[in-house]
């Protein structure tokens, strides 16, 4: 495909105008103001639309679009307790397949090519994440609270098969990380285990690191140190990791994030929602951490829109700290594409620039709310809506355009989720 | 018109199916479940749409749409001196015209009804506001720092003239409100002047209150006594008081906004922006304070879009007090629907309701970020776009469609607005 005379969100956050982009395969094959000599087929008029990275979100637990608006207003522990685990306790292969198929759909629909995902039910997942054609960097959940030994455990087994049959798959689309949900639900034990076998077959680790208070004091209080301290000291942090919210780390957390290349996927719009806290984003940045953006489960957001993450990550942090001056446009968009993809292991994605893989978004930008322009990037993050997309395309492939999901029968997917939804909870 | 077997938003915020609702000439003249007998001209096919009241924006600055991010990440101080009183300062009436006309364009697209504004330029806004067919509360901005007397400034003259020539104009869609800028920017004097007028001839007021940390530490330290406390006193609250931000009040301030059924204007995404801090929102609406939602200027948004402000203001005051369980969906609908006609003295509109103007917005529901449905209020407030709006109607008139403004010549507009802002920074 060729973009013809289009806006481009280019690989310095600067926006330039009149490009002729050209997909050649999976990849951006020419980015100029000329008009390329080469042919690259359909040719995409980019009159009043500017062509960015794909959103990554870089944490989510997609099957929890069922739990859409289930449970609101409540504590965290009421929540969990008489909402969250309930349902999930019903949840099967034929409900999480409709589930995962329509957050991929809203995904691709606000321009995310590519998600760090969390939960169970991975082979059906998996499948419907290939079928879909979005990247994924996919784990299976693990909690364990008794004395178990990993490899006799169900969660070694899925992640074995997973990893056999899954990783790299389509193309390299989808991948397999490791996971443990968090200190507070697994043992010093299995976390060495999970540590040892992210070595042996060199997978990415994905947790949830210090999102409550409560979560990162207890660890001090039972360990004598930080959850951060903890993962680092049992060796998972040898492994590259996404840590997800990391609202309640300490000073001393920084320095081990920094010095094992952690990424935090900071969660701004679950974190106000679940009323977990305001994360230290702006030192994080500061210091050089890297930091991507995830919307967390549906539950506690209720959408799967990197636009409203973004736009929240470049406020809420001023909000918290008093100090308008934190958090750039660039910082944002940074955040929301390229950081993103660089917690999953794809260093060949997340910018418009000539030889990496074609995961991109077509914005229109001929708005009413995209007038005038004073700064592009700047409306971009502030006022650009998720909506504004037009098209999504993952390693050249279009996947979304123009309301059509061209590998999700939308409204099948749409009626068995709200099916599922309902016989779960006719049995609650 | 009658909207056909449609989902509507009742005026006890749940919503209901399979309504039929007719409107005559410019109010609500049938809901029910059964096809009236009445013919009530046109038809629209309501499948997959849901009808709710329009939304109000509380507090505005409509012009400065043409600051659109300009001046980002900036001191409060350096904001202002720097970015906002020097473009403002080259403003022109030629400037303001279309600059307001694309501010009602985008609340139109995103199902806003009515606005209350404050600025200056009031006779070439109050025209384009006429023009549009939009409702405004409309105020002339009014900074005074020497010994002038009111009758013998520009602002009282203009405000003559607004309420001679525009109060209650357009079958009561444009209103004319008396303003005091802030407590920081007025002098005792004038305010006395301004409630004096206001009284006089039953004016509604609107005003800025304890945005910011500083102004009303200062009021405390120059008067001895709060913002609240020092209007209060001078007589500004006699008449319904606007109230904009009010992040900063003292809890003595609840007991006079209580007592004399000031509207507190929120403005989450503003206060958020400019770092000014959360507004303590919870305990107004326990007391039951009046709490309406605003989005202040395009400056400090950046866009003026209700949906994202009534997002924000049902999760921010979540984490900003560490409270899952306080702002309801329906507080938060309340605010931004309803609350906000009231604050403007329309007690005529603002809910689906038989006698109410038909002040509405039509949203397409049938779209995946809305599926499943465990709750129907939940799923508005936490997971539509103000993008799903599909129509906007005032006083039973149509003013957008499918992305057709009726009373706007949307290009033109967006052409102008670019080439004043061009115009003016080419100045500076």
């Amino acid at each position: 495909m060729l973009f013809e005379n289009i806006s481009i969100l280019a690989d310095d956050f600067t926006v330039k105008h009149g490009q002729y982009v050209g997909v050649k395969a999976d990849k951006i094959a020419y980015i100029g103001s000329e008009r390329p000599t080469e042919d690259f087929g359909e040719t995409y008029n980019g009159k009043g639309k500017l062509l960015m990275p794909g959103m990554v979100n870089a944490h989510s637990h997609a099957p929890m679009t069922l739990l859409r608006g289930y449970g609101e207003n409540l504590s965290l522990q009421r929540w969990l307790n008489e909402r969250i685990f309930p349902f999930e306790d019903k949840l099967s292969d034929a409900a999480v397949a409709p589930a995962t198929r329509l957050a991929i759909a809203e995904m691709l629909r606000f321009g995310t090519v590519s998600f760090t995902d969390m939960y169970f039910f991975s082979q059906t997942m998996a499948d419907a994440i290939l079928e879909s054609g979005i990247k994924c960097n996919l784990s299976r959940g693990l909690t364990v609270f008794d004395d178990s030994d990993y490899e006799q455990t169900a969660a070694y087994k899925d992640n074995c098969d997973l990893l056999a049959r899954y990783q790299n798959a389509g193309d390299g689309r989808l991948k397999i990380d490791l996971c443990i949900h968090g200190e507070y639900t697994t043992t010093p034990k299995m976390v060495e285990a999970v540590a040892k076998h992210a070595k042996q077959v060199d997978a990415r680790v994905h947790i949830h690191l210090s999102e409550t208070q409560s979560e990162h004091e207890e660890c001090k209080a039972r360990h004598g140190m930080t959850p951060a301290a903890y993962f680092e000291k049992l060796g998972l942090f040898d492994q590259p990791t996404t840590a997800a919210h990391c609202v309640w780390l300490d000073d001393s957390d920084f320095a081990i994030l920094e010095r094992r290349g952690v990424t935090v996927a900071s969660c701004p719009v679950s974190n106000m929602k679940l009323a977990s806290g305001f994360a230290r984003v702006p030192e994080m940045l500061k210091r050089g951490i890297h930091v991507a953006l995830g919307t967390d489960s549906v539950a506690s957001n209720n959408n799967l829109n990197l636009f409203k993450e973004m736009f929240l990550f470049a406020n809420v942090y001023k909000g918290a700290t008093h100090d308008p001056t934190v958090v750039t446009p660039a910082e944002a968009l940074a955040a929301a594409t390229v950081n993103g993809m660089r917690s999953q292991g794809r260093d060949d994605s997340g910018l418009v620039r000539v030889g990496m893989k074609a995961d991109l978004a077509v914005l229109n930008v001929d708005e009413p709310w995209m007038v005038p322009v004073n700064d592009w990037t700047t409306n971009l993050v502030y006022s650009a809506q998720g909506s504004d997309v037009c098209l999504t395309m993952v390693d050249g492939k279009v996947l979304y355009q123009d309301g059509e999901y061209k590998t999700i029968d939308i409204e099948k997917v749409k009626f068995e989720a709200q099916r599922a939804t309902d016989a779960i909870r006719a049995q609650l």
